[in-house]
């Protein structure tokens, strides 16, 4: 008797949870491609006793993070932190007035920050992410994204994410996928503020990482950032910081750039019903345009497999009835 | 209406998930301190309005695997799975005959094992683990989980799982918590068996890793284990472990040995009501005695340090009311 009392509250507990699907969980998403793509394949491995049916423990859903889920032009977002950064510590670093490549950053000089190179930018990096403990980086990373505007939205970097992807995150969460990012960003920069802003808590963010080290200060058990990278989150690495945290291969895999190609590779070479999906950013007006020649988000190899490899393109301009959230009045527009 | 039926049916779900606890959700704990002492902490942490409530998504309890979900004696369960292994593939390997350590390690040599070292036992890892795709290491791990018996015990290492634990497990997760491992032991060893036999899934399970690389092999993509170590683990890695993957620290921790010394302290350091247990394998007719002079789990400092920095010893003698699931006769008894 009460086991058949909890089945029917469970019963009624899903009904209730399903019935927000029916009243068009993707309303931000126009009636086009994509859209029948994402439903038809999210039909298909949650129809129990269809032939693609996947158990909930085993629905995997992986979002790469910059252009994917919020705007990475005309920088992406932790570039931008970089920067803010090294100008609040610069007055403490009087050497960095002439030294390379802070002096760049610092002015600004995008020409000699582009000979710097990847050295350059790995210097910029460790000089802002490491030597720290990891909650005074949290903290410096939350305060960042509460303050900070992008330079052309002239709105926080937080409500800058796509309403289309907000409402495909919930839909796949209310069909039992577990939600995942999988980005070439900093794990420890996304963290604090994942959870908020998509309801992606800190242990479901795969992201490059530097190296750590447990020591005891003071009698203080901190985690201290090492200036040194441990993982880098990218291209062939997506895959593997996958296998690393999740130990599943994904039923969705969702990017935007060539970055993504492995992950999406990887995602859809799997048995059963997988879907590949490439936000490809072809609305100016809205938002940006770039693919093949971008410095960020560069999308050229993908746009070309696509098709043979069964991936679904996501034209911004087609497939998406409103850009961002709240949209009030833009910049840009 | 519907919202306040929901919380109506929601309330009614959670009274029905609590029932269990109000009839002992951790029958297999005699009444005695460390019983006391979680039910303590577990309702002082899920207990609304208390001053250390915690809402679900921080409720993070980690555990050691070796010793302290399963048996680690008369040795780690992965090194009986090396052993084996090697003796399968020696037929490929006439030259392992004259070879340390592999010669050691057929014949079963302790002492030449012992002369050969962590090197000696890094080159056993690496010629069982790496040079085959993650699936098909996964296949190897969980076929041999299904067949190899424990010597003295002569059952399946899956039941030689602590019934203490798999209670303590349920009963945390029926109040909200994330259950993880957190184990020195390989991850890709543990991911294969853990959701079935500690209803722990792979995406919650941290281990020590070997590097991982994505290839595409005649256009089919793989992982590739790698002869090389990434990450340890063990010790300091512990907390760095858990940094990496969860991204919050725990509140809870359960260990029984040196190994897992750094987590208990990391986990305990936090703010607000945290309990860090050790498992002291006292219990010599039921399973095991050892402690300070163990070459398997060996766990000296954390008896020392355990009252002054609040831990709780579990005594397997006293706290525990049995030690295996299904428990038939036993060998050994």
């Amino acid at each position: 008797m009460m086991r058949i009392l909890k089945r029917l509250l469970l019963a009624l507990t899903l009904a209730f949870s399903l019935a927000p699907a029916v009243a068009d969980p993707l309303p931000s998403w126009s009636d086009a491609p994509a859209k029948q793509a994402i439903t038809d394949f999210v039909d298909a491995v949650t129809t129990e006793g269809s032939e693609d049916f996947v158990p909930v423990p085993e629905r995997i859903a992986v979002f790469d993070n910059d252009g994917t889920l919020w705007v990475e032009q005309p920088m992406y977002t932790q570039l931008a932190f970089v920067l803010d950064r090294l100008k609040e510590m610069a007055s403490e670093h009087p050497e960095w007035q002439e030294q390379q490549p802070y002096k760049a950053a610092l002015e600004g000089d995008q020409e000699a920050l582009g000979e710097a190179g990847m050295e350059g930018l790995m210097k910029l990096l460790m000089a802002t992410h490491a030597g720290m403990t990891s909650a005074e980086f949290a903290g410096l990373a939350a305060d960042w994204i509460g303050t900070a505007r992008h330079p052309r939205f002239e709105r926080p970097y937080t409500e800058l994410v796509y309403q289309p992807m907000l409402e495909l995150l919930e839909y796949l969460r209310a069909n039992g996928f577990k939600t995942y990012i999988v980005s070439g960003g900093g794990i420890a920069f996304m963290r604090p503020w994942t959870e908020q802003v998509y309801g992606i808590p800190p242990e479901q963010v795969v992201g490059s990482q530097i190296e750590l080290a447990y020591e005891v200060q003071d009698g203080k058990p901190v985690i201290v950032r090492q200036p040194e990278i441990a993982f880098i989150d990218d291209k062939a690495g997506k895959p593997v910081g996958i296998m690393r945290h999740i130990g599943r291969r994904p039923l969705l895999a969702f990017g935007n750039s060539d970055g993504d190609y492995q992950m999406l590779e990887w995602t859809t070479a799997g048995p059963g019903s997988r879907l590949g999906l490439l936000l490809h950013h072809d609305d100016g007006e809205r938002e940006y345009a770039y693919d093949r020649e971008s410095h960020f988000g560069r999308l050229d190899r993908g746009l070309d497999d696509a098709a043979e490899k069964g991936w679904q393109i996501v034209s911004m301009k087609r497939d998406w009835a409103s850009v961002f959230p709240n949209a009030g009045p833009q910049a840009g527009q």
